[in-house]
């Protein structure tokens, strides 16, 4: 069984009956009947007023927002650990046209409003160095931690008061809320998020992500679609884009499918409560693992990625539920 | 019945059906088993060695080919009509960080080697002009024109003579190796093509394109590979797209599915020959249409675009064949 | 005697002048006291407020002016004679991150507004074309005629009314003033114009060239000092720069040679009515000359550019007035 | 008397004179008799083939070598204190479209092989991460001190072995060879530099750098070339620029202007080595001094920057000898 990333999982049912029912003619790109139905399905979801955005990858999606939070001359606070600075080969330079990422460091791959300060008090107010503009966080964040309504708004305020934007890399955001049990409001636009990376695809979706856009940051979605078409993002049969996100809202898939892989990583914790290296808060646990020990899971058929020295990573996705996993969270346990 | 763009179409049954078969767990991005037989099978149909890259629009794959071939400060010459020029946003000079198109004429937004020396003469060796790198052309033209091979290669003698790149957009490729009845080989790189942007998306699939590269263009790839991710197209469940382009090359389904369209664009043509705008070579039909007449197409049920003052654009889908269009050829042939 | 370019007339004495008075310790990039007074002596020669930087070439000064108007996914309207499309390598592009130039056509290298809302007009209102957002006209044109000040009210009207910028590059700006009389406002704000690339390399200096910024368009100094940093255009002696633009305002040196060199290419075209290609309007004049012709000048010891089949161009710098240059007047009018 | 920065320095009287002597008629940008003399001024003084760019300001230069050593999407390695990462708004960024900066760290601001390697060791060799292309130090760097021959040779060595280009940043060059006493060979080309931004401005000259390419590098200059034009870097009186650097070459001035600045760095140092924060290797000392004995210096007439909590920088110009510092260095020694 493998546990390298909830993005080797297969998509789920609902999804590929969505595309199928999809399957028929309308209008290219996104003036389709489905992509009109999305701004009002996660208006509903959040709400509040959203302008919503498809496209085909976090990456994009991540670029895209901050493209429109930042210019090419401005600086964008992340954590270290963040995708958007180790994982995407400098899209957001690519499609910002070159503003930088600032790394600041944090307990669970988190920043909190005391760090950001302090990267940004570093930066001269003058033009040798590049301003800062934005602010990117991650929920949950790389090392399946989730920021609390409280965190994410500490932080949301301190954007604020600096005229900064605020993105959130929600790649995993339906696990931060369904550990969190709040309103998806309450860790976005209530608390500051001015653009949110809704992931689809680690969650059970083949290939659609969505940009929200919230408050005044509304204003910014013209140009983001003239980013998107220009980034080669405007997929001519969008529709199925769409498709698959309306199947991931309807009826809270998109959160029973986060449920299920969270309660996988829990049981796996629960197994292994001494192993910890994060506590685990979503779908991914962060376990200390000798090589012997990590042979030997292997040998028994569990495949997982190692994370540095003497640690390992193991996701789970939507279809490794509490039961699925339980032979995974006995062989630890009996280690 | 709708006759505004391949683009309009369904996903034909062989590739939802290759989607599902896809739905397994398998290594991401571009790491899976489905991704990894994509070199093979366009080799095998292009009788040479290819390099083949996913991605999930034209756009995506034009921008990128033509940043591998021509560098910032320089120079691609193109139809004034080009899909790269019109209705890209601007795509390539993004991608190729700032190259400019210069832009030709010729009969059936077809470019030759004459039009093409001239707009090349134009510019002086110097760096105060951006120097040409690169010809693109498109195969089916945008007015649904074909370049027989011989056409190619001279286009193609030229580009090597002049150390050049040459790009072929391939939207519509299929069409027109359906209508010349040629090996895919004779129109590519036997006639001095590097690359080839391979459409599928117009031609009944879902998201997937493919950018093949032949020869020395081969070595460009790892570049590409590294640029696909930096512009967000590197999918993280990639094997849903060489799922696509798979089932498109089986059993030549790719063909029977333009030979289908262009079938259909024949019918309306015989029914129309002296409206014809251009010869229809492969799937789209450009017929001059009174305002009146137009207005009685449609009020019959048959939709398309006005193609400027009295003319329109009527393009056929692989699920428009022959049989399907005879409605509409009629009514044409009734004005 | 070189008839070439004004570019490779000497630097005048009153600038070398200023350069030695300058030499002495002062503050670095643009924080000194010569940097300081240039909105104040552009606000007095403008009669408004002024924003200036100052830059080191006449294509930096376009360019920044030009990203400061327009996104990298717009387009901007100019000439296809323009300096920017013809002679800067690509340098709008560079600076806008990829914005195109949508070129017109009109006599003497001058456009108006009806071919400005010709070219807009073919751009389709949707993602898929770069919009329109600024209109670059040069003063003196290319072709060595001006625009009244009405020429550029009306455009400046039609730029109004569409929400577009509108930049000058006034490469030869002196030039146009010395030869219509009117104030620098007239052709300037007062004509609806953003930004102003003010020349004075061409006109006697040796490295210095200014960006005014007029109205609202101040608000943009901010970003274009970033811009101007970025772009390595922030030198750490600029005081060196402000100097020979100040110099070059003082006791009207601009005007005075631009006086002069009108003056010399007025002499020339009087000696050859009947060659002329464009009215003469300020330091360029092009005849129609044969080769055997032009080598007979040549072999008197004058030298230009040949100017396309049958033509010639000839420059006159500030050091060429009517004195200098009778004996190619005469020389011609011998022909 | 001011230390803040050799920037603030006048120009050296043999600048102001060779821009007198060079004040003729001559072809514009770099066709002229001085742009055409620097390539073999330079290969004379690096004792191997050089060729030789002038740009105006080191950003420029760095920028410029940087673009043409490493791709959008590479990394460049350099310290944490880099003038390329620190002040200038991200120029290198924009000239590489995109390309990162990977920070390091070590003594005086100096980079080692061992940094270098632990640096590299972190990156993923896969396309998500931005894999390294060339890593640039500054020689003297930001804290006044030399990399010896060998030290550049051994990161010379590292970077062969790697296949990455090596930069150097010689904004101090004339510093840093007047301390080692070496050839200029010997720690650039002979120790695996591929260029070098050769600096001027903080010499003594005005307004002029020059990007100096070795062996393979070479190659390069073509590229450079089109990329200065589209910076804007290309001025049209490029004549001027030469002037001063053959200036600063002819008879040593160079190197004279460099040893009377060490000179008078060398003098504050000795009044104060207790204070010493770093060793003082070339035109820059930083001390430790408490902000009343800051403010007793500034009382007496000596300005500088403060450098942190406690720490103060003094920078000393071409002409700031020995004998010009004296005052200062009694002042400190009297603290």
């Amino acid at each position: 069984m493998r546990f390298f990333s909830d993005n080797a999982a297969p998509v789920c049912p609902e999804i590929l009956e969505a595309l199928a029912r999809a399957n028929s003619v309308d209008t290219a790109y996104d003036g389709d009947a489905l992509s009109a139905r999305l701004d009002a399905a996660f208006s509903d979801l959040f709400e509040t007023e959203v302008t919503a955005l498809w496209v085909s990858t976090g990456t994009a999606a991540n670029s895209l927002a901050l493209a429109a939070l930042c210019p090419p001359h401005g600086s964008i606070i992340c954590h270290r650990e963040a995708h958007i600075q180790n994982d995407e080969c400098g899209a957001p330079g690519f499609y910002t046209h070159g503003a930088s990422l600032l790394l600041g460091t944090g307990e669970g791959a988190k920043l909190d409003p005391e760090e950001i300060s302090r990267i940004a008090g570093a930066i001269r107010d003058d033009v040798h160095q590049m301003q800062v503009h934005a602010v990117s966080i991650t929920q949950a964040s790389e090392y399946g931690m989730a920021y609390a309504p409280d965190e994410v708004a500490a932080i949301g305020d301190l954007c604020r008061a600096k005229g900064w934007g605020l993105h959130m890399d929600g790649a995993r955001f339906a696990n931060a809320v369904a550990h969190l049990g709040c309103a998806p409001a309450d860790i976005t636009w209530r608390a500051g998020v001015d653009m949110l990376s809704f992931g689809c695809v680690k969650n059970g979706a083949m290939s659609a992500e969505a940009i929200l856009l919230f408050g005044d940051a509304r204003e910014k979605a013209e140009e983001i679609r003239f980013r998107r078409k220009r980034g080669g993002h405007l997929l001519s049969k969008g529709r199925y884009l769409a498709a698959q996100i309306l199947a991931m809202l309807e009826g809270d898939l998109w959160l029973d499918n986060a449920r299920a892989a969270n309660a996988g990583a829990a049981l796996i914790a629960e197994a292994a409560p001494d192993r910890l290296v994060h506590p685990v808060e979503a779908n991914e646990v962060f376990i200390r693992l000798s090589s012997e020990e990590a042979a030997g899971l292997r040998a028994k058929g569990f495949d997982f990625y190692d994370w540095g020295e003497g640690e390992a990573r193991l996701v789970t996705g939507w279809n490794q539920d509490a039961e699925a996993v339980r032979p995974l969270a006995q062989a630890i346990a009996a280690l």
